[in-house]
């Protein structure tokens, strides 16, 4: 009875069952495309270390990255353009209303990258893994604080089981160095966590502001910014190398593929901050790092410890229990 | 409303709720006891291999132990005599009808046991530690199957957590030994696995069959099959040893520490059947395992990993989940 009130509720709301079928199969397409785009990024840097060149400016990568999502937007926007033709929607033409929260995620991402440099005075690379999921946490607590999403009881245990599986499932003969970081290096770990886990958040809010806004236009306007703020790290950080060895100093083929990977995995991330939200986000990359881990078993002769499979099990109970732990509304 | 009418009809059931508040008070008195009683055992256990001395015969403390739990279950029952007088309930007499199946717990054990000695010929100590584990999963599946008590999803998920979180806590450098374990290696070890579940579960059977009847007297028959039966493990193990070097053979003031501990933990162990289950037990003697690792921090200098972190924290939220995933009646 409530189920069926509840079905005809949403006919009025949405015109449609089929809307909601069609929303969640979207939903489901654009989390597994980010899945299998983070996990072959993690593949494709394994192979660039591999091959041994790793030598390029990775903020000119970076540029390079923003610059072809902007073109890749574009490019959708042409085809819908010729499709739909222009409407109110779907126009490139902006205000400075609508655009002038859009530098800010890019800024919070320059800064957090430019701390980057800074934690490995106190943290060393192993520990610096491990820290990194503290991510986790502070994108669930800004997703609650700032979008006011509410979590079940359930669903934080979940959250707190995906930080903890993830980080048992990387464990090594090193990550015990962790528990030596010096009180600095936790600080800068934390803001770096609160600073990418706001930006994921404030990215949320942006697009979700408005949602009848087409998504490649939202995207377009965001990675102009993107690319503004990545000319900025060229100069604060590899203004040298680029001066004297050139813009695409050390680039091979397998760069290439990073960047065109990188670029489909952004637009795949700000697919899901559209249809879904940043907490799918997390559980997509989460996923992604496990997948990663068995196939570098096939691709690079990897083996799989103990610690894996007892953070795989723990990650896999946190996706059960944050499904049943839907809040009823 | 309905907590209300939940009160009401506990009310008219148990004639009062000062009944409930009590009862729940001694389950929280015998698990709390549980837990500090297995938690000194670890440490006295690791006291007597640091001061080298380990070389008496286990079955004949194993006996010792038996006969322990006898005495001082007759030192209760002879106390509640005398301020009670002897009822149908706590007189020690009893019937081949009530007895017949309380062998059947302390040839479960034996059987055990002697697996024991055949299954390192395929595992070594450290995968011997973590195969142990599995316990908590047959206690799971066999207190669903044997007592048709139900567990909700969240806390069959609580349940796994458990597993996985204690295994974490315990990973070591030594550990992924477990994942070369052969065939042979694992069946032992879930047959293993299954009989200390079945023997538990079935011990709470036995004791909550009659739930009126004293707890004293059903533990005195529990133990005197105990002790039979430990006479027999000592001809199977031990016979040699003990006619050549005598029955106290290599007992030292630790040894008897040990075999008083074992036998209130035992006492603990069946207080916990009668007013609490072996869900409890298992929660119980995990996080006993945690506290012996922190004791033994300050104790014997020992280190705490980055995985006792994490497994504990996936302990916690284990007791957490397990206690709101409560199936509501």
């Amino acid at each position: 009875m409530a189920a069926t009130m509840a079905l005809l509720k949403k006919m009025e709301k949405g015109g449609g069952v089929f809307v909601d079928s069609s929303k969640w199969k979207r939903k489901s397409l654009v989390t597994i495309a980010l899945t299998f785009l983070t996990s072959s990024q993690s593949i494709l840097i394994a192979w660039s270390r591999k091959s041994g060149k790793y030598d390029y400016s990775v903020t000119t990568a970076n540029f390079l990255v923003e610059a072809l999502k902007c073109a890749l937007s574009l490019l959708a926007l042409a085809k819908i353009w010729n499709s739909d033709g222009v409407t109110e929607d779907n126009r490139l033409g902006t205000t400075i209303d609508e655009v002038k929260v859009y530098p800010i995620p890019a800024a919070l991402y320059l800064i957090k990258n430019l701390l980057q440099y800074y934690i490995f005075v106190y943290v060393d690379a192993p520990s610096y893994q491990i820290l990194k999921n503290l991510n986790i946490i502070s994108t669930g607590v800004l997703y609650r604080i700032i979008l006011k999403k509410k979590l079940s009881e359930i669903q934080w245990a979940a959250f707190v089981l995906l930080c903890v599986g993830v980080t048992t499932a990387q464990l090594n003969s090193s990550s015990d160095h962790v528990l030596q970081t010096p009180f600095q290096g936790w600080i800068t770990a934390i803001v770096m966590a609160l600073l990418s886990g706001f930006a994921g958040v404030y990215t949320e809010a942006i697009i979700k502001k408005r949602p009848s806004r087409n998504i490649n236009v939202q995207n377009f306007w965001l990675y102009v910014f993107g690319m503004v703020f990545n000319v900025a790290a060229i100069f604060i950080q590899d203004f040298d190398a680029v001066l004297n060895k050139g813009f695409f100093h050390g680039y091979s083929l397998i760069t290439s593929c990073m960047i065109l990977n990188h670029a489909l995995s952004g637009i795949a991330v700000s697919m899901v901050m559209k249809y879904a939200d940043n907490i799918v986000k997390v559980y997509s990359t989460s996923v992604a790092m496990l997948f990663t881990a068995v196939v570098s078993v096939f691709l690079f002769g990897y083996h799989l410890s103990l610690a894996f499979f007892l953070g795989s099990t723990v990650v896999s109970v946190s996706i059960y229990l944050h499904s049943i732990g839907k809040i009823q509304r």
